[in-house]
């Protein structure tokens, strides 16, 4: 069970602790320590890039017991919860409260906030409002030394602080909690190889009115491309903008009931959220743009319901594409949103000259997709080829300005080619912030920051 | 011209330079290691907590000569900036091609992106749409042993990623340009710390489409503050809303026309801006909400001449204060919000304690308040009692939960006070991280960053 995530990697850990409180979490660390353990943090292992899979000799920390909302605070606007607590547990909590946390990473029912943290977490709705990291403002974390350090609006909670009046449980400087000089950011992404987070502190906002959706099919890719950058363009910023391709529909259909029209290469789903006045103004602006790129088969989805349905649909994306072929290697990469139709034919292209299925949809808004190479995992050559085309996709990725990763992570997954985006200098910098906080690489050493020998490849 | 800023501090640098490029920053920071001179940034030299002021023995680098704009691109919605492009006049050219860089600190018509950026400026309108630190994605910098690193958007620009294909030049992942791992957040605020910026990517957003904005009195401060606390729950974020006490009104009446009625304790400043349907709506529950909370003579500004008078007189608060007298201390600490009353109410029983005036003035939706302590700067005694004032109101404010600032840095201000906000452990890690940059402690060595003797003293 603790051996594997949503990659193909698999490791059985020596050991598997699950604390229940911060105290436990030193002491399991401070037992990893002296029996020579690395140690791998994990939540719900939904992640995409193998940072949850511990290395040879690890101790992995679960956080299935720490999984408190330990505060809302409805006049700060702002969470307080440990690691093991579900994304969308908090999200419906704080919506009972009248509030709103917006990251909504697919996996979001079974997927813990520490995992959401450690990974830098996107999803659908992260073009209108931002990634986790633009919302954690606070964090515990315990380190490799067995202290416990706080970060952001955290630092003050259990420091000096308390002895000059009043406890003090967070501290607030502005609106967005944000002020210098802050360790946040460096731990949001940080993919636990820097310390075991055991608080974790949001900032929420207010919730949208309403919202109304619609999906459209396109006779070409290249179309549907074309609507995205344009509705981008408007200025018009949906609250969630997909793309889904031909090959993507095909698995879909094969699981769930969706009516896709003949002819349709690609279908483009929208949602607008926002104030009740505007709302209806730019769903039709969006259903223009699209009708002007030849999207046709136009449904609107303006119930909840037909919403839900939706939503489920596009989620139900990456389990489905296991129908078509046994291996499949997700990727993430992410471009200028004026590149995707770039992206999205050469991919056509090299899925023709490979013989492989490569399936593309994504985060049409954010310019990232998730494009998988699908083969047959008994097949070695064709895992070979798999790999070798995965690697060809990051590398034109990069080649169009974009990035290796747009919310999965590093991980394993892509460590080998962390010295195609990052200069050599810019590497070592990221070795020495390791180094910092965990000189003797006890937390997740195989994983992001890149190692000696990698630095010298990079050199 | 180059020994002061808005503090009372002052050193004259031994050198000035004022480079045209990047390769003539690296050659001056290469004469400063050669000389034993220690290096400070410099911008416009408005800042607040003396980051520009140099150090015994230093050689400033003046950004005055690297002032372009460099690049603004309306599909991608970001600009490339050189750091003495002042504020203002990118804001201005932004705004030409239809789009809109929120961060405007009261100096932003003088002040500098390099400085903005180095200090995490905020600015009036930062409770809405966040500080600066939300709009940088890509940095070039360089560093004490004159390398030049990129970070975010800007990794690649110089990188061996140009051999693989076409030139790119800049990086984009999704919409906010965000993604892991990112050496950027470590550098805004960094003060000067950590190197010489010479390059900023920041993203733009679009502009709202109107705004409106009002003024209303109150008998006493105390239901100025409570009126802010209730119009942030309504739920409302106006895009201003600035507090002035009586003495702030009284040092500013003397300078520029205002008529303020007998009886006005304090002044609260809102605007709302966003889309045309709402606005209207928008101002009347402000309006509504300070009638409430006994609001008087409330004047509604909807011409833009209007607005651009009342923010006028708002920017000219801190200058105007110079006239009650010689000394003045200007500190922005932060409270939670719903503390800004329980400080406003502190300060007043302070300044009749001490007998100075301690004029209160500040962005209430952020909880940051300006608390300026004024004296007699040829009278030391009093200028001895100024002192120790501050540090009360730095402990009352952390007391209240909030920060040391809010907007305008540590600098030399408030570095003596670090350890009070920050954990022993925390501190450690900062001195770490100055370490990882430039273990000599050429860059602005009296800065921020805790010296071993402060390390000491936190423990």
């Amino acid at each position: 069970l603790y051996s594997y995530d949503a990659t193909s990697f698999q490791q059985i850990p020596d050991v598997v602790v699950m604390p229940r409180s911060e105290e436990e979490v030193v002491e399991a660390i401070q037992f990893a320590r002296q029996y020579g353990l690395s140690v791998t943090p994990r939540g719900a292992g939904t992640g995409m890039s193998g940072g949850a899979i511990a290395s040879t000799g690890a101790m992995i920390i679960s956080s299935e017991k720490m999984n408190r909302i330990l505060r809302i605070d409805v006049e700060r606007r702002v969470a307080l919860v440990e690691p093991g607590v579900l994304t969308g547990d908090l999200q419906e909590k704080v919506l009972e409260k009248g509030l709103f946390y917006p990251p909504d990473p697919s996996s979001y029912l079974v997927s813990t906030m520490g995992g959401n943290v450690a990974e830098g977490a996107g999803g659908l709705r992260c073009a209108k409002y931002g990634v986790t990291k633009n919302y954690v403002i606070g964090l515990r974390v315990a380190t490799a030394d067995g202290k416990i350090i706080g970060t952001g609006t955290l630092d003050s909670e259990y420091h000096g602080h308390i002895a000059h009046g009043r406890g003090v449980e967070s501290r607030a400087a502005s609106h967005n909690d944000y002020f210098s000089p802050d360790l946040t950011p460096l731990f949001v992404g940080s993919e636990g190889t820097l310390g075991y987070i055991t608080q974790i502190m949001v900032r929420l906002i207010d919730p949208p009115e309403t919202a109304r959706a619609m999906v459209a099919f396109f006779p070409t890719a290249s179309q549907a491309a074309e609507a995205v950058t344009a509705i981008l363009t408007k200025p018009l910023m949906p609250s969630v903008l997909e793309f889904l391709d031909r090959m993507t529909l095909t698995a879909i259909t094969a699981q769930v009931s969706l009516p896709v029209p003949e002819h349709a290469e690609a279908m483009l789903l929208a949602e607008v959220d926002g104030n009740a006045d505007t709302v209806a103004g730019d769903l039709t602006s969006v259903i223009d743009v699209c009708q002007t790129h030849g999207g046709f088969g136009i449904e609107e989805a303006s119930e909840p319901k037909q919403r839900d349905h939706l939503w489920e649909l596009r989620r139900s994306v990456s389990p489905s594409l296991t129908t078509l072929a046994t291996g499949k290697i997700n990727e993430d990469v992410c471009v200028p949103r004026g590149e995707l139709i770039h992206l999205v034919e050469w991919c056509q292209a090299l899925s023709d000259e490979t013989g492989l299925m490569i399936p593309v949809y994504g985060h049409a808004a954010d310019g990232n997709l998730h494009v998988n190479v699908m083969y047959d995992a008994d097949d070695r050559s064709q895992a070979k080829l798999a790999y070798n085309t995965v690697e060809r996709i990051l590398q034109q990725a990069l080649d169009l300005g974009g990035t290796l990763s747009g919310e999965h992570g590093i991980g394993r997954t892509k460590r080998p080619y962390l010295h195609l985006q990052f200069s050599p200098e810019a590497l070592e910098l990221f070795r020495r912030i390791k180094h910092i906080w965990d000189p003797n690489r006890l937390f997740n050493p195989d994983i992001l920051y890149p190692s000696p020998e990698e630095l010298a490849l990079a050199k």
